[in-house]
């Protein structure tokens, strides 16, 4: 960490500085530039706010120049983390595919639309059985039951299942029951959540915040990680930004961003990226070009009809085409 | 709600779009621009996705006219709410300011703070116990006994104590102990809290989100008052933009916008909208002239020695100061 | 354009308000909203802001259905443009790149690149000769030296020259010797520069601004249309964000939109949307994946020692092997 | 500025590094972090970009420390640029408030605006003569017309007439006929004409484009100074987020940041800044409270009627009474 100074410090306001940053076990060093002064800080500096020293009246701003995650870290560890349920793996080279329906609705809609997407070579099972909705008056999701169905959806196809918690309320359930476990965007920064779903050790999707930097998924992972569960699939899902002609704006570029500064396989979420089933295929064909590790897709067999997101759910005979073409391109960009 | 429908759909499409409309209990009204052809839904549609006709493929895009929320509503309930906390009030049309520090550290900082503030005019004391960091590494609060100091410190002022409520599991000391639920930017969108916290029926301070736009916080409030929680205020606390020199972007705008569309009354924290101390002023009276029921400002005895926020915390001293000033230009701006 | 009336009308008001409308020729229709009156307008709104009748006070706000681009519109010219310099074609199913340095430098670097590019496989050579610097104190370009050296490149190599053009003053020059004229992000909204550049009828590649949305870059190019110049290329470079890990946010979910909505080709620049050489092969593939007509990236023969744009642009090596992954990727996507 | 080393580099590549950092004047200084090598410069670093190493491969990332503004940087100029025309102040201490319509309809029109506004006490008059319009088919400004009758209410009232130039076509005029030139939030960066204007040496009133950061609009103001003008208001307008409940989200944190970084006078528009005519007080009362040296306001005898703007635009009545408030505002804050 550098600490700048502001120009014409007093000497003993600085020794003061000092013998502060000295007490905190760092060793301080000086820095000259032509009308500036800074102070170089070695030592662990990970725990450390940028904050910290600009509560002293003479320091002009402070810079962190190394990152605040280590688990997460690339640096720190080079080699690809795979998750693997059940020889279901994210991030081993293979393209990975989770499909299904926004929320499950019934028996013969969660059944219908896995034994479509296991066909067309999909690798998960996502559907929503507790549902975020920004309305209270919207449907909020069926609930265990909606989970209970998707058991049964796993056992006719054998997709493990993907689906979202809300709260800490059902973590035993979710234990029990769920392969990946899904963390929602409104939810990245819900720390109580992210500690407790830690300490489950079980596989994660953790979903990209609307407003939140790489980074900031950064440190939401390295909570899970320091809470013991090292299986965290990070997902790009759309940021918030001034443009309304999609519902968020897909940011790309962050798949070889976060491939370089961490392990961790990366998905990504078009369905939710744009708000636009016909945006779906071209957004996860580029997705698979810029060398992500998966896909999130959401397919309804009657989207028209959908108790959620219909307008962004692609139908099973959408979705077998578009595996093909992921197929292609994801071949095209391969290294062989 | 308007349907827009693309151009030359044919008829049979358009009759079974409208028989669904019918279905759901709305009257449907034709309107004919010159080149567009649109539907006019009739009935209440507060329950209505926008993208609820989206799924048809005859539908280029809906239109929503109306709110979605009812309840925070000033169309349907034009009286302002006011707060009232033991005598201690907020919208009544005085200017309420919460004062204190980011983090209860110590029985001798909170009640050195307490009575600072207190004697300077704050109407209510703030301070966290729970505490949610962007690091699983950084100080995290110190829970329930950073919650019975605020407890003593409520007893040796009289100033009600507002402090951050961060998941389910504490919802019964809160109901029980605080005098105002603070809900976090982060948490805006945890329905499952929102829920929860909303069948207390307590007084709740709710902090806007970074990346949530205005109608989203009202909808989040929908929530809490659904549930039967009536008392509720709303801070702007900055949201997230491109630009860097100040820690979010103050939107104050949202003041007088927000005065029109709901009854709820209206705080505003200078101290996380800037994340700068020098700052603060400035902004504390910005948002005063704007028009805003109260403000919410970090006050840190020693801030350079501050476990969270130091950088963004004002002294007592420079607090009397700035309650003068308020006080000033809050008579600047009242209409008498 | 629907007009939304605010709750409790004075009828004479309203009487008011229509007549205003029949007098600006338009045919008025009512809709009944449960809690809410609106009037539809119907003839050619294309002319109006959306802030027209929103100066009456007993208006609520307005909406508007249609698109304010008519000449850039799909709805009105369902096939594609395609521009063709020479038989060096944008549009017409083929990937066209358009390679070269951010700045003309010298005749030895010119040549150098431009004849590696040309070997590569690019259709058209990129270099800046006039450069918008945010520095007053930067490199601004060769100028009319620049120009001159573009144009021995392309007399030795046959690529067409693109090149940004910054202001009135050198229009004349521009219509003489460059084959595309760039206009530059922080000039897409330079009125006074589309209206004269539209008259030339050149080819013109032109820029979405950091801060602008779809529909006001189709605005400009209406603009540029309107003045009889119908060969524009739209490019897609990024768009300002609260992401800092990139220089912009490469929003590529516009290639499709653009595509739904105009008829004029797409080009996408990786290397100013991400601002890092690592980044342009994943979103060039990705950019390609998604449907763009073509791509316009930054290669410079020596990187660590250009005089603008080193740390996004790319060498000729990386240059062609990326040509090589392109053309997979678009053999890939291509239907057939 | 701070060069940051990958780990583990060859000590050869980094001989390299030093050695070009040293033809360029620079002194080196080793800096070294736990994990990280980093080298310190120190000279003129101003006319750098922060790419300039980011060309090596050995480097991870630079860090600038200093600002790149000169001219327009307090640090080296402490004393506050007042602007004079006249008599008529701006940055003296006093609230120098600029009012008139968007844009000069009519001889009838400017004239009555003019002398409603100079008897309700404002310094300046404003009014568009060349239009920035969104639209082609929009009206554009009554051009050389419109700055004949601005001068005409200028010989009437007294008042210095601020009024936007769009391009270099007519500097000639600008230069003998407008006391203050305004540099348009969409010309911001358009660099040519930066560089054009300064030489003119006359007060300029520069607005800060939507997606520029405070940086940037002081590199703007850099451009202007380095030609010669010295008297240069900097005016905060709003800046593109995602909220739409407002045009733009005005920034009134700008405007004690800019204090801090700069000498020159702060200016708010309320009426670009939030986009509604009944958001302009709140806002102008915010921004003065914040510190604001001036405000401009669109003021328009008959808004409803007004060819551009007339949502925003506020009455000469409403006026009047927002001047006593601002008034008793400014002597609220002001130390005395």
């Amino acid at each position: 960490m550098i600490v700048v100074l502001k120009p014409h410090v007093a000497p003993e306001k600085e020794a003061e500085l000092r013998q502060y940053m000295l007490s905190m076990g760092f060793t301080v060093q000086d820095i000259a530039g032509e009308s500036t002064h800074m102070l170089g800080l070695a030592g662990d500096t990970s725990h450390l706010n940028a904050e910290t020293f600009a509560r002293f009246d003479i320091v002009d701003h402070t810079i962190k120049v190394r990152e605040s995650y280590k688990l997460a870290n690339r640096r720190f560890h080079p080699d690809n983390t795979v998750i693997d349920v059940n020889g279901h793996k994210i991030g081993d080279g293979s393209m990975a595919v989770i499909a299904g329906p926004c929320s499950v609705e019934s028996e013969e809609q969660i059944l219908s639309v896995a034994r479509d997407v296991a066909r067309s070579g999909a690798a998960f099972l996502r559907g929503g059985a507790f549902k975020p909705r920004s309305s209270p008056y919207a449907f909020q999701g069926m609930g265990m039951e909606g989970l209970d169905l998707l058991k049964i959806a796993r056992s006719k196809t054998g997709l493990p299942i993907v689906t979202e918690l809300m709260d800490n309320s059902c973590l035993d359930v979710f234990e029990k029951h769920v392969d990946v476990i899904q963390i929602g965007a409104r939810n990245m920064q819900n720390f109580s959540l992210l500690r407790e779903v830690g300490r489950l050790k079980k596989p994660i999707l953790l979903k990209r915040g609307l407003a939140n930097t790489i980074d900031e998924l950064l440190m939401a992972a390295e909570y899970l990680m320091a809470g013991g569960s090292f299986d965290i699939a990070l997902c790009e899902r759309g940021i918030r930004t001034f443009e309304t002609a999609t519902r968020n704006t897909l940011d790309l570029s962050a798949v070889p961003v976060l491939k370089e500064k961490t392990h961790l396989p990366i998905v990504v979420d078009p369905s939710h990226g744009t708000g636009h089933w016909n945006l779906v295929e071209p957004m996860a064909l580029a997705a698979t070009a810029a060398g992500a590790d998966g896909l999130i897709i959401e397919v309804h067999n009657t989207p028209h009809l959908a108790l959620c997101d219909g307008a962004q759910s692609i139908t099973p005979e959408v979705f077998h085409t578009l595996m093909g073409k992921i197929q292609r391109v994801h071949e095209a960009v391969s290294d062989n």
